[in-house]
C-alpha cells in the first residue's frame, strides 16, 4: 500500500503544473497584492449578489487558469472544488458553466488541501492526467450566512478572522514541471470542546497540530516552511505552543495563511483571514511562486477547517476542527 | 490510463463486503420492511433535536458495520461521508464520533455513489484496503432546512418527494468476496432550467440520462438492472422518455429507488422518496442482496443529486442537477 502510519504517498509524479488566484479589493490591498493574478474592484464584480460574485470568481479562475494554459476541457478529467455556501454553490453553480465531470467536496476552510489531495491520489492512481482543483470565499456571503446581516453594522469581536474573498484554480498534472505533491495526510476531526464560533482560530488548532504531528511523524521530512490554512494569530499561537509543550518547536519555521494575506495591524482584521479562499489564495500566490523560484524547497501545506453550523452552533454543539497536510517538494 | 471515454476503470478488486441500512418507522412499513438491518421507532430516537438523530443514525449504521464484521480502526484507512445539511454536519459530527480519517462530500441526493466512487478509486490506486461510505437524510431536518416548517402543516405539492429518514454504510476492501465495483462514472452538471424545487424528478432527470447514456456508451456492459438515486415517478418517467426518443429504451430493466423505497399509492408519498439516505438505504438493503443471492449479476447503481439551495433558489437560480454512476457486477 501507498501509505506510512496515516499519510499517503504519491509514488508518481503528481505536478502543480500552474494556478490562478483572484482576490477582492480588501486582499488587493495586503502583503501580498502584487502575487495576485487579478484583484477585483468591489464586493459584486458586476453581479447583483455576492453569492453570484463568489461562484464568477471560482468560474473566472478556472477559465483563466484554462486559457493562459492553452487546456481544452477534453484534457481535463475532473474538476473538484467547494466552498463554504450552503450546499457549495458556488462550486455547483462554476461547475455548472465549466462542464466537466465534477467531484463536490466540503471541508469548510480545509478545502483547498482536500481538494488537492484526491486530486494528487486519483492521478497517482492512474485515473487522470489533468484535474483542476477550486475553492473560494467571499466575505460578505459568508458573513450572511454564518452570522449576521453586514447591513446591521454589527461589532466584529476581536478573536473574529476575516473572511478571504477570493478563489484560487490550480492544475494538478501527471506531466510536466513543477513542485510535486509527495504526501498527503486527511485530518481526522478534532473537538476539544470550543463552542464561541467567534473563535474559530482557537477552534481548529488542534486539528492542525494532530494532522501536522502525525504527518511529520509519518514522513520524517525536513521542511523547510510549514503553513497552516487560517488559524489567524490566535490559532497559530496555540500550534506553536502545542508543539512547544511536546518540545518538537517549528516556530522557527512555521507561519499561518490567516496571518500572511493581511497586514493584522493596519487592516481592521482583527485576528487575521479565513476562508476557504484564504489557504487557496495564499497557496496559489506567494507560496507556489516560492516553490518555483526555488526560495523553499520542501513545503508542508496544511488547510484548516471549522466543522460546525449555525444550526448547530444553536443546538449547543462545539466546534469540530479538521485539518488535511499536502507534502510539497521541488 | 484507467479511463474508457469518461468512464474511469477499476481493475483490481474492489469488493463491496457488507453494508449496515438504519431508516425511520414510515420506510420500515413500506415494501422493503424486511431488508433494512434496523427500523427506528420516531423521529428523534432519543435525541433531543432531528439532526441528532440523522448524525446517530449515520454513527450507529457504522459502527454496527465495524461491530458486525469485527472491524476495528486500525484496519480502516478512510471515512467518506456527506449529506444534505448545511455544511454536512450530520457527517462531520458523526466523524467526529468515529475517530476516523475523513473526507467530506457534497453531490445531495448523489452523494451514495460519489462517495463509492472515490472510495473504489483510491483503493485501486492502492491507497487503501478498507475505506466505509456512509450518508444519511432525515425527513424532518430536510424539511426544515429546504421547505417550511413542518409546524406550519402545509400542504405538499403532488410532484414533491418524500426525503427518506435512513442512513447506510457501505464497507469496500480489496480483499474477502462480494460484488465488485468495475466502473465509475462522475457526472457533469446538466440544468436545463427547471426553477420549480417542488418537482426535483424534472430537474434532475437529464443529468441522470446524460451519465447513464455516457457510462452505457463509455462500457458497452449489457447490465442486468439500472437504477437512478431518486427521481421519483416523474424524473424516472421522463428518463425513460429520454431514452425512448433516442431509440435505446432500458424501460424493461430500469427502475428508480425513489419509486421502490415507498408504496407510492398507499404511503402518501406523492412523487416518491427522496435524499441521500434514499438510494442510499436501497442500495444497502435491497438492491445488495439481490447481487449477494445472484438474482442479478451487473447493476448500474447511479444517484442523483439536486444541486441547488434555498438561497440560490430565492435569487432566481435554477436548479443544477448531476448524477454519478456505479457499474457493479458479480
Amino acid at each position: 500500500m501507498k501509505k506510512t502510519g496515516k499519510t499517503f504517498i504519491i509514488k508518481d509524479d503528481v505536478i502543480i503544473r500552474d494556478t490562478y488566484t483572484i482576490v477582492g479589493n480588501k486582499e488587493g490591498q495586503g502583503p501580498l497584492k502584487n502575487k495576485f493574478d487579478m484583484v477585483i474592484d468591489d464586493d459584486l464584480w458586476g453581479e447583483d449578489s455576492w453569492e453570484k460574485c463568489e461562484l464568477k470568481m471560482q468560474r473566472t479562475a478556472v477559465e483563466n487558469l484554462k486559457n493562459k494554459n492553452n487546456l481544452i476541457n477534453d484534457n481535463i478529467d475532473l474538476l473538484i472544488s467547494g466552498d463554504l455556501l450552503n450546499q457549495i454553490t458556488s462550486s455547483s453553480f462554476a461547475a455548472r458553466d465549466l462542464e466537466l465531470p465534477y467531484i463536490g467536496v466540503y471541508g469548510a476552510c480545509s478545502t483547498m488541501t482536500l481538494t488537492m489531495g484526491l486530486g494528487a491520489m486519483l492521478i497517482d492512481g492512474g485515473f487522470a492526467e489533468n484535474i483542476i482543483c477550486v475553492t473560494s470565499s467571499h466575505f460578505c456571503s459568508a458573513e450572511r450566512q454564518y452570522r449576521l446581516p453586514l447591513e446591521m453594522g454589527g461589532q466584529r469581536h476581536m478573536s473574529a478572522q476575516w473572511t478571504v474573498t477570493g478563489s484560487a484554480a490550480i492544475w494538478l498534472s501527471n506531466s510536466g514541471k513543477g513542485p510535486k505533491i509527495k504526501h498527503v495526510t486527511f485530518g481526522k476531526i478534532v473537538d476539544l470542546g470550543v463552542k464561541d464560533a467567534n473563535n474559530m482560530g482557537a477552534a481548529m488548532a488542534p486539528a492542525a497540530y494532530d494532522s501536522l504531528n502525525q504527518h511529520l511523524q509519518d514522513t520524517g521530512v525536513d521542511y523547510d516552511l510549514i503553513v497552516t490554512g487560517d488559524l489567524g494569530t490566535i490559532g497559530k499561537g496555540i500550534v506553536n505552543k502545542m508543539f512547544n509543550e511536546e518540545n518538537k518547536s517549528i516556530e522557527s519555521k512555521y507561519d499561518d495563511c490567516g496571518t500572511i494575506i493581511f497586514d493584522i495591524e493596519k487592516q481592521d482584521v482583527h485576528a487575521g483571514g479565513s476562508g476557504c479562499g484564504c489557504s487557496a489564495a495564499v497557496f496559489g500566490s506567494f507560496l507556489y511562486k516560492k516553490l518555483l523560484n526555488n526560495e523553499i524547497k520542501k513545503l508542508l501545506f496544511t488547510s484548516t477547517g471549522a466543522l460546525h453550523s449555525p444550526t448547530a452552533n444553536l443546538q449547543g454543539e462545539s466546534i469540530p476542527g479538521i485539518a488535511h497536510c499536502l507534502g510539497i517538494e521541488v
